[in-house]
């Protein structure tokens, strides 16, 4: 793994949580709704907390967007591009140079989250394997043993805004409809918010003392599109028997899809993957039915 | 109940099968566009079949609709309101036109296919108590234990386009997201159809023979809404423990809220309640945090 070098060395000056990047994922909408009513559920010591509710007219509308989805939008290109025009790519914009004038350089770390209607559980998405991340990572995983830890390396993901800063993550919970609240599902990621902040004060405080440990890493491997006939059409369903399958293994033969005529498509791959985003909503017009991964177990080694 | 006059003296002559009234109920819109691309899954001998997508543009948006609900435009006088300029609005006289032309009084029976994030199972809605129709909903519940039979008067449901027909319902399937497709409920809800469109065979053949029996029924008596502040804000999601239930008895003294900030809120009626549409996406914006029944059990008698 990455060495862990300098990570005694700095501390966490400002932590910033990040709700509404899509506009019907209503659990980010309303914790982030929740700590600024009550901003003490979110206090901690030694570092400041920032919210963002990153795209209020698309929640207004509960639309995951208006024109562009705003979590595309932030790669360095894009933003340097003045042509681009579209409502997300200026509202791309327009929270890029916010959060420097804040003076971004302070931002250590964002905390986006996203809910799905995958059955994706309590999921951790890194885009660096940056090694305070991991052992973070390592921490969460240990404390709730729901927590899976997703690995989209960030030449996928420079688009994500928590590809911005150092230590970006996001959580991303399901299974829930968009534009619905599960109330189980929102306790579950604001406890997480809390965990995650409780380590960050403690880290600050010099009393984390990272170990040596191994970690079940689901990465990033590709994607599969629905059968489409001509016109672009979807013509099949996830198989029920994949559906809410995500994270557990797929191997070669096994059903994937069902035509609307009931004809059964089987996984062509040549080894076992770990699908997840099986179904996902808002993948439908991107031609993505599920995402696939490779699981591996790492060691993350202490400091 | 109704009498069950003339009951046995007409022929069915057209059924209207009709999808995407919502653009992103998907169950609907594939099972047309799968009935469109194979009719000899819904061609039956004695009677004429057709199908409609309502609402094409708000299903390739992926949206319930553009600037309305479509399936609250058609009562009479709204229809006859040529000031109403809605996209759905016009829409809505388009298709109420379109009808007449295709001569609507030949269409005896309106399917209208509905998906729902709420846990609904396969329930048949009903707007009038239709001799004809309780014995489908006698028959269907039969062979089907998984069919429950919801019956919402007329006066609440006047301007769905079911109303414009004699024996016009409405099928509402669910636990699925919006803009999301699930196997299993896609297949149950088109053997459903298979059943009703082999039942009026059946009938126009005379070989139905009609039985005094009993049925649930579940009656719509009103709607809750959220918990709001003063700006309108949700201040409280579905109690886990009410989440999914739908059509099992609330009694009072019950949690049917959790608040952000983890305060229960229970049932203040005074009499057992049967919920139904829990936590459905499209009633947010409504005012609509589940739908209130009255269950009670009829006898729907033979003619």
């Amino acid at each position: 793994m990455h060495e862990i070098e300098g990570m005694t060395e700095f501390l966490i000056g400002i932590v910033m949580i990040i709700g509404g990047m899509h506009g019907n994922e209503l659990t980010g909408v309303y914790l982030i709704k929740l700590f600024e009513q009550f901003p003490h559920l979110i206090e901690r010591q030694g570092f400041e907390i920032l919210t963002l509710l990153a795209n209020p007219q698309a929640i207004a509308e509960c639309r995951r967007y208006l024109e562009k989805d705003l979590n595309r939008c932030f790669n360095k290109q894009d933003l340097q591009n003045l042509t681009l025009s579209s409502f997300e790519d200026k509202l791309a914009r327009q929270i890029y140079n916010n959060l420097k004038s804040e003076n971004q350089s302070q931002i250590n770390m964002f905390v986006d989250l996203h809910s799905t209607t995958a059955n994706m559980g309590l999921t951790l998405i890194l885009i660096k394997l940056h090694p305070w991340l991991l052992q973070l990572a390592v921490y969460l995983s240990s404390i709730n043993p729901e927590v899976r830890i997703l690995y989209i390396p960030s030449h996928a993901a420079n688009s994500f805004l928590i590809s911005q800063c150092e230590l970006g993550f996001a959580l991303e919970v399901g299974p829930v409809p968009q534009g619905v609240l599960n109330a189980v599902l929102f306790q579950k990621t604001k406890e997480i918010i809390s965990v995650v902040l409780d380590y960050v004060q403690a880290f600050n405080q010099g009393s984390i003392q990272s170990k040596t440990n191994t970690l079940a890493l689901y990465e990033y491997a590709g994607t599969i599109d629905y059968p489409r006939n001509e016109h672009g059409e979807i013509q099949a369903m996830i198989h029920p028997q994949l559906q809410a399958r995500d994270f557990e293994p797929l191997n070669p033969g096994e059903p994937i899809f069902l035509t609307f005529d009931e004809e059964t498509i089987t996984y062509k791959g040549e080894s076992t993957v770990f699908p997840i985003f099986i179904n996902e909503a808002a993948y439908y017009e991107q031609g993505i039915a599920m995402c696939l991964t490779n699981k591996r177990e790492i060691v993350v080694e202490a400091s």
